[in-house]
């Protein structure tokens, strides 16, 4: 088979279960580019993405908790960018490793990401996304005094909660160095968490305070690398349809025209499947030669051996 | 000029003078990249490292203060790491805006950085490098009983501190990227901090609590990538001898076994001016035909102009 670059989106689960602490995300990161690796072995070029959610709201917790003059909390978008640091190293040192382990001499190397999106975005007019602690209705007046253009909601009983905005991105300002280091065969980890959001003002790029949807951002890093394939890996083998009902049906092939009449018959969960599918569709109808597969990390196996999961293509 | 490969080493004032919020960093990094992009104007490559003290310093206080089973805090090369995203972040973002203001045509990007070091080296017997918060005496017994592997000291009064060792770097695990990256016309920013430092445990890089001198890890770096030059910039414009006292006197041009004279005589600051005339005499004596120049940062136009700082030659 002829070298494949590939774009693979690592869901949440990829990194964090359910133990937060370094050493368990570092284990779950090592045990997730072991089944990566395959892919390498087979020839394949990897260009991976990843989300970030847990890191950083920890990460924004922990700076909340102790903002003060002296260690002042940072900004959404300075966060993400740590959190790029943090996955980047620990998923880079985890390639080493592994390909070391399997006699593979490859580079592999984490580019902080900058996503692009429109200042006149509508998403800028409406905040749906939730981040960071949860804060009493009486903290809220102080946060609120302390950064007026912050938005709150009331979050099913459990407190107060930051929401910020979720714009696409329309482009990656980092997509030719990346480009570049895939072409001189390095095993790029870049976008993470969606990369950091900047818009355009004039020739500065500002930091926002919003969130960008990784899949969203996956797909377009794959348009920018000229992919051949997208695979974005979540929780579940496959994509189904009329999901946890009795004539629930799991989709293997599906072209775009098909799941866009079942996203009009809500097939798919806001936030969760539905941002996968949308993104699945959008690289397909960009690349109408390529394919993207949706479904599980243990079922990469299965992807190189024969086609498995859902599998997309216009 | 014929197009050179320059290592810059930048110093904590570089990113931090008094406000560490992020706006007032993110403004310093916005003043120091327009000096250095003088360097681009002229034909030069650059390579850039920095410091990453005061930014790690206030991610280990801010983490240590909501530490809990929901939000752990992170350990030290992961901390280091988070800085590099941080950072690099904010300095891409402004060569981005400050090339494209002089009409130039760069990519600027950040490349996590593992520094690879000795787990034989002296200093994991002797930590001396204080880092993160200050504690109590009462405090003290608890952090020693979650982390018994910890060294803490007594800080002239101000309470006790964690210690932990500063090995010299043997090797950069992402060099081989990042001299791709140059080859490729990416100016490059990369071993923040000094690199994450990491030991080799057979195939496997490990993660150690350890704070690796930036000058040396830059001059490891500068090593690695062929560098040129290597510029160390600090907060004064030359180095002297006899500092502060009627005697004091500014060195323009100083050989390598000059300056090792001066460090016998103890001339240099330990932990200040000292790795920094190391660093620079190591870089030098493994490239005898380079030479190395340590100035301020507003002195680089000086420096770009004629011969300016102090400049070391074998």
């Amino acid at each position: 088979m002829s070298k494949r670059k590939i774009v693979v989106a690592l869901g949440g689960n990829a990194i964090l279960s359910d133990d937060a602490t370094a050493s368990a995300q570092i284990k779950a990161v090592k045990e997730t580019v072991k089944q990566l690796v395959a892919f390498v072995k087979q020839g394949d070029q990897l260009i991976i993405s990843h989300g970030n959610g847990p890191q950083v709201g920890n990460l924004l917790i922990q700076q909340a908790a102790s903002d003060s003059k002296q260690t002042p909390a940072m900004p959404l978008d300075t966060t993400g960018a740590m959190s790029q640091g943090e996955i980047g190293y620990w998923m880079q040192n985890a390639f080493n490793e592994v390909l070391a382990d399997e006699g593979l001499e490859f580079d592999a190397a984490t580019i902080v990401t900058q996503t692009i999106v429109d200042a006149k975005d509508k998403a800028f007019d409406d905040p749906t996304k939730p981040i960071g602690p949860f804060y009493t209705e009486g903290e809220i007046t102080q946060q609120q005094a302390n950064n007026p253009e912050a938005h709150f909601v009331e979050d099913a009983g459990r407190g107060w909660r930051r929401v910020v905005p979720s714009p696409k991105p329309i482009g990656i300002q980092e997509a030719n160095v990346i480009k570049k280091m895939v072409e001189a065969n390095v095993i790029t980890i870049s976008a993470g968490g969606g990369g950091v959001p900047v818009v355009k003002e004039g020739q500065k790029l500002r930091g926002v305070e919003a969130v960008i949807d990784k899949d969203f951002a996956s797909e377009k890093l794959a348009e920018l690398v000229d992919a051949d394939l997208f695979i974005i890996l979540t929780a579940v083998d496959n994509v189904y349809i009329n999901y946890n009902k009795p004539n629930q049906q799991k989709l293997t092939n599906v072209t775009t025209a098909e799941l866009k009449q079942y996203i009009d018959e809500n097939q798919f969960a806001k936030g969760s499947m539905l941002p996968k599918i949308e993104a699945a569709i959008e690289y397909v109808n960009n690349r109408p030669d390529s394919k993207a597969v949706i479904t599980s990390l243990d079922n990469v196996k299965n992807l190189l051996e024969h086609d498995a999961g859902t599998i997309i293509t216009k």
